[in-house]
C-alpha cells in the first residue's frame, strides 16, 4: 500500500448512504485531526486523484475508525475516484466565499446574476453543507425570489449542468408540478402529439417521494435506461422516447436544492421554477407546458397560489425564449385508477387501447395537454387541440405510435403482477366526498411502490360516486403479504382517506 | 441479552461526536428499514428506557452495523440513557409541527410568544434536524427579527432550561459579546465589585471557538467546577465565584442555535440578544453589564450596528426587568499581553498583584467595567465608578478578594508554563498599524490552546509602537514542539498578522 504522507490518511469505505452531501468519520486522536485543529461537524477539503470533495466532518472516539483511517461515505467515496484504501490528504476546508452573497440576499440585498453564479457552482461542487444549503433555501424563501433572481438562478443552473442541443426545430416537452398520485399522462401525451409531427424526447425521473415516477412506471412496460445516443437515434425514427433522465446530469443543483426543501418541507416558488425550466431548458426544449393541479390536498392549494406561481414560470420562460404554457387542472383527486408503477402502466395500456369510461380522467387530461402542445405548435387553432388530441387516441393511432417508440426503446414488457391484495371496504353506505391524495400515496408506499414495481394502490372510488357499506373503496397491492398488514394498519388509524357522507 | 421485539434494533455505542444533533446507523435491508420505509437522510424517533430522541438517519449498505443493530452517536446514546446494548424502538419521526411557525415566519408573519415557545421547546427536546435549524436562524436573521419577537424567543428560551433563585437583593453579571484575544476582565471584576457588597456569582462558559474562555484561563488557577449548593456557599462567604457553567443547564436551545450561527458564520442580533439575556435572566442575574468591543477585526465591525445592538438589548431587558447597560469598548486589538487560558491567568494575576504599565489595557478596561456595575448598584455616583475601581485594584483589596474567592473554590494553583517558545520577530522597522485578532486568535488555537492551557501567543507589542527590523512581535508558545511548527507555517503564509508602516 502507498504509504501515508503528510497530513493524509488512508480512505476507507463505510457504505454509507448520504446523499450528495460527502461525509467523513476521523478519529479525535489522529494526528491529522490534532494537527489541522478540526472540530467535530466542521467541514474539510479531501484530496486523491487529482479530485476535491468538500465533505462535512464526524469525530470518532472509539475504534469504529483506525487512527491512520478516514471513513467515507458512498457519495465522497465515489467523487474521490477511490477503488482501493489510498492515501486522502485532509485539510480544514476554508470559508466558502459564495456564503457572503446567501447572508447579503437574506439582510434584503439582491441576488445578482454573478452571486447566483457562484452560489449554485459551489452546490454544484459540494462545497455548501445541508445547513449552508439550507440557509441558502430559506434565503431563496425571504425576502422571496424575485422574478429577476429566479431567472439568475435559473441561468446558473442551466450552466453548471449537461444540455442537449438538437437539429433546427421545435423540442416539446410537458411538466407537471406533482402532488397527484396517479398522474401518469406522460406517455399518453408523448404518443398522441408525435403522430402529428411534434418532436418530444422526453426524459422523466423515478419517484423521489411520491409511489411511482414517469420512468418507473414506464420501466414496467420497455427498456427506459439508455444513453445520449441511443436517445437520439430514438427520437429520429420515431419523434420521442420515454427515458429515465436522472442520470443524464441537467440542472445538478436541483437534486441537492428539492433535498433540502424536501426536509424543511418548503415549498419556495422561485425554486420550483428555477428547477423545472433549468431541466427543460438544458433539455433543449422550446415548447413546455406546464401541469399544475390545484385542490386541497394537491402541491398547489389554491387558485391564488396557482396564478402568482404561473405568473412566475411565464416570466422566467420569457427571459429564455421558451414558450411556456400553464394548465390548472383538477388536484382534488388522484387521476386514473391505479398508483404504483404497474398499476399506473396498466391505465396506460387500457387508454392507449380502448378509452375504458372509468379512466375517462386520465385519458381526457392527457388529452387536453397533448392538446395544448398541438396548438403551440400551430397544429391546429386554439380552442381545437383537445378535440384533435382526442381523435389521435380513439382511432388508435396513439396506441401505434407508443408501441412504436417501445419497439425502439428494445420491445414491450407485461407489467409485473403482485401477488397480494387486499379490498379495503366503505364503513357505511353514502357519498364519497373526499379522497386524500397525500394519504393515498403514502398508502402505496408502505404497500411497497415503487421499489415494488407491482405494489400500490388501485381506487374503486371516485368522487361524488354513491357506496354501499361494504362496497370496496380501494384494493392494497403488494408482493409482500408483510407489506399488506403494514398498509391495512395506517388505514386503520386514518379513517379520513376516503371520507364518505352520511 | 433482551430479545428484539417489534421495530426494535440492537444499540450500538459508535463514539461519534455529533454535538447536540442525535445521529442513528441503520442498514438498508434491516427489517426496521423495510417495514418503516425509511430513506437515507430521513429523521427517525427512538425510544428506550422511557426516553425519546429525534435522530438524524444514515442509512448504511456495509457490515459496518448488522442488520439487527442500531449505530448510534454519543448524543443518541447518552439521552436515551443507554449503558449496554439493549433494544431500541425506531420508527419515522412524525412531522414538526413547530416548522409551520419557521416557514410563517419566513413568509413575513410575527413570530408570537406561543410560536417562539413551540419552537424552542421542540429544539430543547431534540426534534430539530440541523438542516431545520439552519432554517430557523435564516428565518430569524429575514425577516430580521423585531424587538417584540426577541423578548419571544428570550422568553421561550429561559422557560426551557433551569434557573438559579437567590435570596432577596441585587445580583450583578457581566458579558462580553465577544470576538476579542485576550479580553480575560471577568475575574477581575468579580475580585473587584464584591469588595463593595455587590454579589457576582459568576458563572463562564469554556472557549467554543476562541483560544480560551473564562473557564478554561480559571481552571489553570483553581477549581471551576462545582455543583449549585457548592457555588452557593461559596458566593454566600465571598459575594462572587468563578464556576464554569455550561453545564448548569441555562438556555439549553442556544447551544444548538450558536453551533448553526457558527456553520453559517451569520450573526443574528435578535439570536444573540436572546441568548445573553436568556442565560442571565435564569442565572438570577437583577443588573449586567455587556462589553461590546467594537474594531475592524472584532464582532461588531462599526459604532452604526454596535448601537443597533446595545438598543435591541436595552429593550428586550426591559421586557424581564432586567437592568442592563452596554459599554463599547475598544475592539481594535487583543486586550492585555496573554492569549490562550495560562497566559491570560498569568495576565491576571499580574494586574491583581501591580498593575504593570504593559497590562494597563488589561487594568483600565476591567475597572471601566466593574465602575459601570458599581455605578449601577448605586454605590457611586455617575462617572465615579472607574475611579473608585481603580482603587480598589490598586490598594490591593481586589488581589485579596479575588485570593478569598480561589481559596473558598479549593485553593490556588500556579497556571502550567509550556515547554516550547518561538519569537517571531519584526521582518523591518516601523509602526504597528494593525493586529488583526482573528489571526490572532486562530494562531493561539494553531500552538494548541485551549486544550492545551499553557499553549498561545504572548504578544509583545501594541498599535502604534514603533519596532525595529528583528524585534519580537509575539511569541509562540506550546507544550508541543509540533504545534509550534503548525503555527509557524501559519504565520509564514499570513504576513498581515502584525501590520508595519514602512
Amino acid at each position: 500500500m502507498t504509504p501515508l504522507g503528510l497530513n493524509e490518511l488512508r480512505a476507507r469505505r463505510l457504505g454509507l448512504l448520504t446523499h450528495d452531501e460527502a461525509v467523513a468519520f476521523i478519529r479525535t486522536d489522529s494526528d491529522v485531526s490534532k494537527s489541522e485543529g478540526l472540530s467535530a461537524h466542521g467541514r474539510i477539503k479531501l484530496q486523491c486523484n487529482g479530485a476535491t470533495v468538500y465533505a462535512s466532518l464526524y469525530q470518532v472516539t472509539s475504534d469504529l475508525i483506525d487512527h491512520n483511517e478516514i471513513g467515507l461515505s458512498e457519495y465522497a467515496w465515489t467523487k474521490l475516484g477511490l477503488t482501493d484504501p489510498q492515501p486522502v490528504k485532509v485539510a480544514s476546508a476554508p470559508p466558502l466565499q459564495s456564503m457572503t452573497h446567501v447572508r447579503a440576499k437574506m439582510f434584503g440585498e439582491e441576488l445578482e446574476t454573478g452571486s447566483a453564479a457562484e452560489i449554485v457552482g459551489d452546490i454544484v461542487a459540494g462545497r455548501f453543507s445541508d445547513i449552508q444549503l439550507s440557509a441558502f433555501v430559506a434565503a431563496c424563501a425571504s425576502p422571496v425570489l424575485t422574478a429577476a433572481e429566479t431567472i439568475a438562478v435559473t441561468k446558473a443552473m442551466v450552466e453548471t449542468g449537461k444540455r442537449l442541443v438538437w437539429p433546427a426545430g421545435n423540442i416539446f416537452d410537458k411538466h407537471c408540478i406533482g402532488g397527484l398520485p396517479g398522474n401518469r399522462t406522460t406517455p399518453i401525451i408523448v404518443a398522441i402529439v408525435t403522430n402529428f409531427g411534434l418532436k418530444m424526447p422526453k426524459t422523466s425521473s423515478r419517484a423521489i417521494t411520491s409511489p411511482a415516477g414517469t420512468a418507473d412506471t414506464m420501466e414496467t412496460l420497455t427498456n427506459v435506461a439508455m444513453d445520449m445516443a441511443a436517445m437520439r437515434r430514438i427520437v429520429e425514427a420515431t419523434g420521442g422516447c420515454f427515458v429515465w433522465g436522472d442520470s443524464v446530469g441537467f440542472s445538478p443543483a436541483d437534486t441537492s436544492v428539492i433535498r433540502i426543501e424536501r426536509a424543511l418541507n418548503l415549498d419556495v416558488d422561485g425554486l420550483l421554477v428555477a428547477s423545472v425550466l433549468s431541466k427543460k431548458i438544458a433539455a433543449g426544449a422550446t415548447h413546455v407546458v406546464i401541469d399544475m393541479p390545484v385542490g386541497p390536498t394537491a402541491k398547489m392549494r389554491n387558485l391564488e397560489s396557482a396564478a402568482r406561481l404561473s405568473d412566475l414560470f411565464h416570466e422566467v420562460a420569457g427571459a429564455f425564449g421558451l414558450d411556456v404554457r400553464t394548465v390548472m387542472t383538477d388536484g382534488c383527486q388522484p387521476v386514473g385508477r391505479g398508483i404504483g408503477p404497474a398499476l399506473e402502466a396498466e391505465d396506460i395500456l387500457r387508454v392507449l387501447d380502448s378509452q375504458p369510461p372509468e379512466l375517462s380522467d386520465l385519458a381526457e387530461k392527457s388529452c387536453l395537454l397533448a392538446g395544448t402542445l398541438l396548438e403551440m405548435a400551430g397544429v391546429c387553432a386554439e380552442g381545437e387541440g383537445a378535440g384533435l388530441a382526442s381523435i389521435a387516441l380513439r382511432d388508435g393511432r396513439a396506441r401505434k405510435k407508443f408501441e412504436q417508440i417501445c419497439m425502439a426503446q428494445g420491445g414491450i414488457k407485461e407489467p409485473p403482477r403482485a401477488q397480494f391484495s387486499r379490498p379495503i371496504r366503505a364503513p357505511r353506505s353514502g357519498r364519497v366526498t373526499s379522497l386524500n391524495n397525500r394519504m393515498i400515496a403514502r398508502i402505496a408506499k408502505l404497500a411497497g411502490a415503487p421499489e415494488d414495481a407491482s405494489a400500490g394502490v388501485r381506487l374503486a372510488v371516485r368522487l361524488g360516486d354513491t357506496v354501499k357499506q361494504g362496497d370496496t373503496l380501494f384494493t392494497l397491492v403488494s408482493g409482500t403479504y408483510g407489506k399488506i398488514a403494514y398498509a391495512m394498519d395506517y388505514v386503520a388509524e386514518n379513517p379520513l382517506v376516503v371520507e364518505i357522507s352520511r
